[in-house]
Order: C-alpha cells, then sequence, then structure tokens
C-alpha cells in the first residue's frame, strides 16, 4: 500500500526540541520547557468537579452532532459578555476543538484546488490541514510594519477563495484592531472569498480587548476553543460560530465526520465558563510573565521583540544572532537547558531568522529560564 | 459566502425518524428505541473510577499525536488476548473515535478524486466522510446469498483505489469468515488497491469470534473504537492499526488534523480494557436480546432476517410489506410508537424495501417494543 500525495506533511521542526529535550531530562538534566504552546494548569477545578459528579450518573453517549443545546447557548451567553453581542444559539457549534473546526470549515467552504491565503508566519497547521484536505495554502508574507498580520493590500490578484486569520496570532501574539480587521473582512468580500476568524487566544489579551469578527460582520466563520483561556487544551473541545445558512450543512459534516464532540469534555466546558476567579487568576500570572519576559529578554540580548497583545508568545527576530534559527535552538537548549521554538514551522520562508519563547508556564519556570538565556548569551557574546 | 459542493452531504434519513421520536415523547407519548446504534450502558465503573481520579491529579493537556503510550501497548496486548497476535504496539494509533481514524485513512492514503469500494447497505457515514474529502464512494451492491457482504468477485473492472469492508457490518450484523476476509485482501492487493478493515464490532459477536484482517495481513488498515464492546460512545476514542512504514506519515496527519485523542477518554478507555466482567455482562443482555429478537421479530411478521453474527442489528428485507422503508418507519413509531431506521441510509438503492432493528438496550425495552410490533403488525395485517 502507497501513501496518497496529500499526506506528505511537513514535520514540525519543534518536535525535535521536543525530542532532545526528553533526551536530556531522561538523562536527568533539568529542562525549562518555553517551547510549548500550553497553559501548565489544569482545566478550572469547577469544570473537573462538574464531570467528577456526571461521572457517577450520565451514561454520556453520543449527543447531537452540533453539541448540547445548554453548551451552545452558554457560549452565545459569553458572546454577551465578552463582546455586548446578541447571538444566535443556533449559529453555535460545538467541535471536536478548534482542529475539529477547522476541518469542518475547511471542507464546508472549500473544493479541492481552491486557495486560501494565511499569513506567514503562522500557526503551521494551518497549511497541513488544508494540504490534508487538497486545498491549496497561499502564505502571505506579513510585514514588521504592520506587526506581522496580513492587511488588506496583501489580498489583491492571489485568487483566493477563503482568508484565515489569527488574533491574537500565533506565533506573535499581535491583534487586528478594528479597522484593520474590518477591512480584511471587506477586502475578502470583495473577491467574493470566505472569511474565516481563528480566535482562540481571545480572553487571553493585556492592553486591549480583542475584537470579535462577529463584531463587524455574520458572513464569516469565527472559531474558539476551550484550550487556552479556559485551560483546557488536552480536552479537544471548542467551537464555531457560522451563518445562518450555513448551520444546516455544517451540521451534516459534522454528524459525519465526528458524530458529535467529546461529551465528557462539553460538560466540563459548560462549567469552566462560570470558573471566572480560577481563569482570572491564570491571566494575572500570564501578565505578570509578560512582564519579566519583556524586561528579561532584551537585557539577555533578544531585544527584538514587540510587546505581545494577547496569547503567551514572544516572537524574536534572531537575525544578528544566527541565520540558523533551528541551530541555534539546539544551542540553547544544550548550554542553556531551555527549550525553545525554531520560527521555521510558522515560516517556513523566513522563520530561519527567529525564534518563539512561550510563558505560558509557571512564573517560577519564566524567572529561571530568563537567568539561564541571559547567562547564555553572556557567554556566547564573551566567546563570539 | 457560499458552501463547497463537497459539502452538500445527504441527510440522514433517520434523523425525520428520530425528531417525530422526540416529538412524540414531548407530547407525553413512551417511545422504544430500536433506531439508536450505541448502548444504552455507560462506560465501563472501573473505567470512570480511573478517570474520576485522574481529576485530581492529572493536568491532562495535549497528549502526543499518537496517544499515550501505555494505551497504545495496552491495545497491542489486547491483539494479543483477542487473536493471538504479537503486535507492535509502534502500529497502534490513538484516535479520536472511529471517526477520526476514517479521516486519518482516507487522507492518508487517497488523493482527490480517488475511487473507493464500500458495501450496500453500509455504514452511511462512509459515504459522505469520502464525499467530504473529494473521493468517490463506490458502492458494491451485495447480494443475499454472500449475507449482504462483499465478495473478491465484486472487485472487477471497478478501478478502485482502496477497499473498505466491516465486519461484523452495520445493519446486517454479518461477518466475514477468514475464507472470504483473505480473498477479498487478495483481490484488494492485486488491483494494488488498499484494504482498510473496520472491526468496531469486535468482541461483539454470539456464535463464532470475529476475525481481525491482522490475522491475515500486516498490510492493511484495521479500525477500531471504545464506542461498541466497551460501551463509550460519547467518549469519542478509538484506534487504528497501520502497517510500520506508514506510522510516521499518519502520526503527522494526526498532529496537524486533531492535535490528540482527547486525554480523559483516553484515560478511561486504558481502564475499561480491564473491566471484563462488565462487559460481559453487557454481552450477556445483547445474547439475550438478540434471542428475543430472532423469536419475536419473525413471529410479529418480519420473518425475512437473517441472524446477525455479530453487533446488536437486525437488517429485515420487507418488500412483501412496503415498497417505502421511511412510510413503514413512520407508521411504525406512529401506531406502535416504536422507533426503527429505513434501510435508505444503509442502502440509497435498495434501503426503500429494509428496515434495520437495532437491540441495543435494556431487555425490558426490547420485550416491549417485540410486543408493541406484535400488535401492530396483527392490527395492520387485519385492516390490510
Amino acid at each position: 500500500m502507497r501513501n496518497s500525495a496529500r499526506s506528505k506533511v511537513d514535520p514540525f521542526i519543534v518536535m525535535d526540541v521536543m525530542e532532545a529535550a526528553r533526551r536530556a531530562e531522561a538523562a536527568g538534566r533539568h529542562i525549562i520547557h518555553m517551547e510549548v504552546g500550553q497553559p501548565g494548569t489544569p482545566a478550572p477545578r469547577g469544570a473537573r468537579d462538574a464531570l467528577g459528579r456526571a461521572l457517577g450518573t450520565d451514561a454520556m453517549g453520543y449527543t447531537v452532532a452540533l453539541g448540547l443545546p445548554e453548551l451552545r447557548s452558554r457560549i452565545a451567553r459569553l458572546y454577551a459578555e465578552w463582546y455586548g453581542l446578541d447571538l444566535n444559539p443556533d449559529r453555535v457549534v460545538i467541535t471536536p476543538g478548534s482542529s475539529g473546526a477547522f476541518i469542518l470549515a475547511f471542507t464546508a467552504l472549500f473544493d479541492a484546488g481552491d486557495r486560501v491565503g494565511i499569513g506567514a508566519p503562522g500557526y503551521p497547521s494551518y497549511r497541513q490541514i488544508l494540504r490534508a484536505l487538497d486545498l491549496v495554502p497561499v502564505d502571505i508574507e506579513t510585514a514588521a510594519e504592520n506587526r506581522l498580520q496580513p492587511v488588506a493590500s496583501d489580498l489583491s490578484g492571489r485568487d483566493l477563495r477563503g482568508l484565515l486569520v489569527a488574533s491574537p496570532a500565533n506565533p506573535t501574539g499581535t491583534m487586528l484592531d478594528r479597522t484593520a480587521l474590518a477591512r480584511l473582512i471587506d477586502a475578502t468580500a470583495e473577491q467574493g472569498a470566505s472569511f474565516i476568524s481563528d480566535e482562540i487566544y481571545h480572553g487571553i489579551e493585556y492592553e486591549a480587548k480583542a475584537v470579535s469578527a462577529l463584531e463587524i460582520s455574520d458572513d464569516c466563520y469565527v472559531i474558539n476553543s476551550f484550550s487556552k483561556y479556559f485551560s483546557m487544551t488536552g480536552w479537544r473541545i471548542g467551537w464555531m460560530v457560522v451563518p445562518e445558512d450555513h448551520v444546516r450543512s455544517v451540521e451534516r459534516l459534522a454528524q459525519n465526520l465526528f458524530i458529535c464532540p467529546p461529551h465528557a469534555s462539553q460538560i466540563a466546558a459548560l462549567t469552566a465558563m462560570d470558573c471566572a476567579p480560577e481563569l482570572e487568576a491564570n491571566m494575572a500570572v500570564y501578565r505578570r510573565n509578560r512582564a519579566l519576559m519583556l524586561d528579561g529578554l532584551p537585557r539577555a540580548g533578544f531585544d527584538r521583540i514587540a510587546p505581545p497583545d494577547g496569547a503567551f508568545y514572544i516572537y524574536a527576530d534572531v537575525r544578528h544572532l544566527t541565520s540558523d534559527s533551528r541551530a541555534l535552538a539546539a544551542e540553547i537548549l544544550e548550554h542553556a537547558g531551555v527549550a525553545v521554538t525554531p520560527g521555521l514551522d510558522f515560516d517556513p520562508a523566513r522563520g530561519a531568522g527567529t525564534l518563539r519563547f512561550s510563558y505560558a508556564r509557571a512564573t517560577a519556570d519564566i524567572e529561571e529560564g530568563l537567568a539561564r538565556l541571559a547567562r547564555f548569551m553572556a557567554a556566547r557574546s564573551a566567546v563570539g
């Protein structure tokens, strides 16, 4: 048996880092993990308690494909709480993580060979999921002066059937403000293309609130997840908001592709939305970590960074230090005992000159990691 | 925004039955559910207890994409217990239900436009998932004398890139014996096509043990799930066994398409495999229900049935009663208060002459359902 052409998926460069870190730990070394893209905290206690109770009383068979009605309603209410929006719960589709939402959105909107624009740098799986569905990812190389986000003028002449943007973005943490987002939505509509807004880092924002595409237009797909702000990565539970006239076709796709999202995760997610104190305590950690990073990284020598608007990443330009971010990441792991992500996963063309630092873990780890990075860089420049 | 061509998925006919049943129940009627394709039992108590303990101690972040190593090893051991096979755990891929396994298998093996053979009647989502991935489902109309399973001679001249079979099958419960399965595997290989074996009803078998494709060849994909025998439908957890030289590409697809299977479900599934007494108690119920059905359905007038080898369905030829199984199912719901599935979802060409009866629920429900069916049919033939 032979594999399909579309299964030829690029490996994640960061996997080499993670495997090297695992080997180092197995050999007894202590490694600080600044490569991870997930909170170190578990799901909120209230959410876990709710599931614990349900384990004794609920058979947890299949739910309907669109998800538990009370969960869809509660998410609609979240749009009132977060954005002041009046959202019809019928438009909310519960998905197996944002991963499941991407599969649903791409199959609902695009046919084999269609071209879909994504920003570079960006979340690497966008490109790979598109390819696995026989679609054509079109990298839009973003500019530093646009804070590494696509702008409306980037779209012309690209023959796109869709545009996918993320705000706050991974790996940069930068956001699209209302004006920039509205211009992108308009420019996409003018091309007759579909607009998909990845909002999975909403709630993790520092200076200003993130703007949802739904504040601007109902004619888009919005994807979100319980993974980040709600600290539920391993639960594989997310959601998507679609235009009213797309609900039926998305429902049929979801019935066939997934049957339903994981029932236990739906129960936990429902209660997670009522756990504000614990979630805000997590946010206080991210805020503290961000301040430490914005102070410590430049002092260590990683001074070509922009303060992130949201998420828990800092994307550093390291071209003054290396032309091979993968080698630099290996060097940092080897000599500093800090795992970081080379930019190549996010930006195949330019990522050899960038690193992503995550500050999602405990503050003590961030402090120790920054101290190690400072020592490493001091020694490196002394040698250099 | 417009929908893609591939999102034009057929609706499930059974959804009309289920919605009518829901309305009847909302109006105060009591309905016996013989349309459902899932156990009425929860996950084994040991599995739920294991998760309950983990909720307090485990952050349950992402697992690696292929799943928890201990779960993969335990599944490999299951192949020793069930089939006497020595299976390399590296070949076991944990998936978000068998649904996730189908998506992985189809993208790993086939490119847009490829033709994949499926038996008719068969699980309706095969056809729809294939279409959603821009593949071409090729219905193989099976014959009653082959117990509604495809045979090797059905493959010639069809230009297939793959063949997907299920044993025990939904909706018929019939199995492929070792000889028939081996012939199909050989005939598929001769065409240069890939063989996929859906074994999600393994463990639920009555007269003889189901044969795994892995007992015959390592050059195939085998898909299984915790949904049926292990009674964990809503948990969305399953697995796939692939040839060794396919593991890496399937891993990369899984990393991108799903990140990982739901962590909580993996913890529960691991312990479910050690809950034999409870699972065998479920099996005793299915055995009793099957005996009741094989006695009661013919007595009610549904006498064109074959004893199922496995699963918990009986597929009845009702051409002597109707030329419109959808209308007959609606009539049975209305007058007998029993929900059953018209065959059209399983066999678009011939399903107007068939009904599927599920006996997955409690024995008391089966007894009451059979009594209602007998009264309904007696009244119907009196009128007719």
